[in-house]
């Protein structure tokens, strides 16, 4: 059997969720697997009864990106994970790790779990999701709860 | 990080879950882990209405017990599991794969996964507890339904 050949670590910046990075990385390394990490700008379409609020809902959501962004290279060095392969994304978690990960043929989706509290915490509630439509394998790495 | 030291593969002996076999197999051999099986011949606890029946649905699980042993001992030969390691047991199968995985020191499960139906075809419903109750991390592989 082939080893990994493109693995995509889902973050969401936490400390707990250190040791899943570790492990993604490790991982990546012993199949010779290229390395990609996303982390997803939650969009949560509020109604705030009035139209004008959205370009300020907008570029709440872009500087929350562009600081992303920074995070997501300062982790990509320490992971050995190109800059073409760190994504910042916004939307529903699940459904742009599901999308990015088709997109540039990703083989295994690395992600942290809570264990007994499930994988809501780390990735939002739709973790679980991804786990049951990811179109590739999907490890879940027990972190500690903060 | 250190490697995964010992992974336990859960197997329900279908033809599908073949390919997470290899990738178990493959894994082990990539961290140099130890590798276990185990196959749980579930417990269904039926009202017959009358107690005479019990004896005999014990008989039919000791039977379906040896005869996984028998399987389950080629699954081993070919993924190079030793027959210590090999363990077939009776009851639910959350439980026993959680049981024997804390009992032995497991720090990677692996199971097969049917994507958009959810781990439950192959592992019984219980699978996706298996995923949020694990004292480890959790490696769901992609299968194709039959």
């Amino acid at each position: 059997m082939p080893a990994y050949s493109h693995i995509l670590f889902a973050t969401d910046f936490s400390q707990e969720s250190e040791s899943a990075a570790q492990r993604a990385a490790d991982l990546a390394q012993r199949c010779t697997a290229r390395l990609s990490l996303i982390h997803v700008v939650e969009f949560s379409p509020l109604d705030y009864g009035g139209e004008q609020m959205l370009p300020i809902e907008m570029d709440l959501e872009q500087e929350l990106a562009d600081e992303a962004r920074k995070r997501l290279e300062r982790l990509g060095e320490r992971m050995g994970a190109a800059k073409s392969d760190q994504h910042v994304e916004i939307g529903s978690t699940k459904n742009e790790i599901l999308r990015v990960a088709a997109a540039t043929g990703v083989d295994l989706i690395v992600v942290g779990s809570h264990g007994r509290r499930g994988l809501a915490l780390l990735l939002g509630s739709t973790a679980n999701a991804v786990l049951h439509s990811a179109p590739c394998d999907v490890l879940a790495v027990r972190v500690k709860g903060p």
